[in-house]
């Protein structure tokens, strides 16, 4: 069991290091930045690259919300749920401390935003509350839905961390300007906490919307294998 | 048979959301915008993780051009053919819904074309009908070639879905100044009913080019597998 | 035999329109053009996609350096080199053709350079002669060794179309400033047969110098695998 | 063993042309350049590409770095180490050679950085030393983490390639505007002794930093793998 979180931990951390890396140190970089563009290919390749570095050893969540629709559908014991998103939760709060570090290592550093989620006033486009909470719903539907899809047994498994992480890529594509794109809980936490105030306070959305939408997920896959 | 057709519902509508939605969000965002390129591969990408997600279970076509296509190809049944296509037509309209929503919930928000498709006045590039027209065609026969080939019995199946997402996403790249790129009729519908007048006036060519490009394509192919 | 070069002539034709394309129509579009980088991404893409979709009939080559190149290494039969080479140059011809009727269908349309190769003044970044000679050798004897690793009965097959796709992409990446990138005979002189003059005044750089880097790969692969 | 050498020697330089060169020659083009995603981009499909292309013959290290963490888990010949960085470096130089000849074969040519890596003064963001090292420790650990991971006899050996490649594109995306990003001495070493003076007095770092993150990634791996 430890390995598995141990793998959940670091894939996080990876992860949020990764992802808001990329946002907090080179998306608006002068002239020669990688823009929102580069953000959603780097969030997707840290799954992508993690799920096949240790997909095999804890399934490669680095996220509640795909923990939670995998339990759900029936393809994660539900008795390790809670490890398995405490694990997440520390690894990307590990992630954001080591880009704290590095981000601040400059004269005149100023982490800014650190790459955290919001809505309305913290929205990168100014959208509110319902976007916000629709987007985010929706879009980790579709996240789980895609695991689900490209884990299941009767697909060819070498294709299942190329599909998933460029979901992710493909989410980011959509949804930076809407709420900075969370669909995971654990990512949303670790910068917050390091920013604390407003993106504290909006936070809760980031929990309950990808697990909604997760569960969602979770709940539906089965509709897609019945036959009739 | 209805898991199949809410398998199309369900593809064509996150082409729509996630195709369109990265037009209608985050194209043209100040500084970090996406562009075109990142247009380009969120549409290809909304198909690559369709594929792979429920190709197992309707094919994953989510575009009538392709089922056309296929259909003549003698590789999907014929007596399907208006089912399948009634369930993209629907699953565009809800994910062009979904985006409606979202892209409205800002103070402000002005949907302007809404990712329609359109040659002429309304063509991004001011490109006239028969340009229009032809690269329409040509990029739907090319499109529907390489799902006919990477689908082959005779290919490596774990391919079929990177080759025919990015297939879409290179005929973005080309296309999207000419016609703002349809090559599916369901992904040209939605979003024009949301936006009417000349959007839908001109969403003829949109169902009669990629089908025509698709039927082609499908006659066709038989060429490529004949041995003399 | 005519469906291995009908393969031939649909794959390079879908090379040039797919990749000359996104550089006419696409790469300088105000605020949103894709810029080299989707040019490169696009070059690389038509060859991806073509791969999976007629690998399997012709061995998808779409360049003569490339067939140049396999027939050396013993992995074509020497006696198809003229056949395929012919079939390669007509459908490079085919889809610029295409290109032309498409890019001239717009009021005051200018085809400029149409995506020729060149160097000196007519290089992008006004290179000279001798860089662009060893950037043409030098980058198509990396290709067609990428494409020899990637398609021996030693290697996963799958990832071949990938490698090779992607490899093309890296090129351009990295020389589309020096000689808007050849690395492909077929792919040069279709377009400058458009533009005239000039283009077609350097086109025999186009051709020996690819041919040449991709014969030296064909002789030096051997190396890789002999056992000592 | 000559022929490994030979494949280690091809693929480093493939790796320094390709990813320095696309930074020296195109990133920074006016209006259409490929920017620090088009290089981060780069230098992942020179790994991806030689990995499905020699990975084969040599494993596909092209790295100091990750031979030495492949050694001290247990995954490559310890007695071969020396060889095998000593082949690296010569292929690093072999390939900043062609580089500089391309790079200055134009009028009032500047090779400006060479894209050399550094800190301080040296770093493109002005990072500190500090800052420097956590990072060069921290995304090679990670790198040959997912080598590890993904070339494990456990996972689908298709996709290896992909996800190293990819991996180091990743690390790109965040890293460029602190260090230029090394994670690889071999890579490091070649343009600074083009470039000499303070490119070379900031060397030890991207041998000391991308060394000790490998090791760490390799000595570490095992926890991944025990059960309890």
């Amino acid at each position: 069991m430890s390995n598995r979180l141990y793998a959940e931990f670091l894939g996080t951390a990876w992860l949020v290091l990764g992802g808001c890396g990329s946002a907090v140190l080179a998306a608006g970089f002068p002239q020669l930045g990688i823009g929102f563009l580069g953000v959603a290919l780097a969030f997707g390749l840290t799954v992508l690259t993690m799920v096949y570095a240790v997909g095999g050893v804890s399934g490669g969540h680095f996220n509640p919300a795909v923990t939670v629709g995998l339990a759900i559908a029936g393809r994660h014991p539900r008795g390790e749920v809670v490890q398995y998103v405490v694990a997440q939760v520390l690894g990307g709060i590990a992630g954001a401390a080591i880009l704290y570090v590095i981000a601040t290592g400059k004269a005149g550093a100023e982490i800014g935003g650190f790459a955290t989620n919001g809505y309305g006033d913290r929205s990168p486009g100014k959208y509110g509350l319902v976007s916000a909470l629709v987007i985010e719903v929706v879009m980790t539907f579709g996240f789980v839905t895609v695991i689900l899809g490209a884990t299941d047994k009767r697909v060819t498994p070498g294709a299942a961390g190329l599909a998933i992480g460029l979901a992710l890529t493909l989410i980011h594509l959509v949804t930076i300007p809407v709420t900075n794109t969370s669909v995971n809980p654990a990512r949303s936490t670790a910068p917050a906490l390091f920013v604390g105030g407003a993106a504290l306070s909006q936070l809760w959305l980031f929990w309950v919307a990808p697990l909604l939408g997760g569960a969602l997920a979770g709940g539906a896959y089965g509709l897609l294998r019945s036959k009739d």
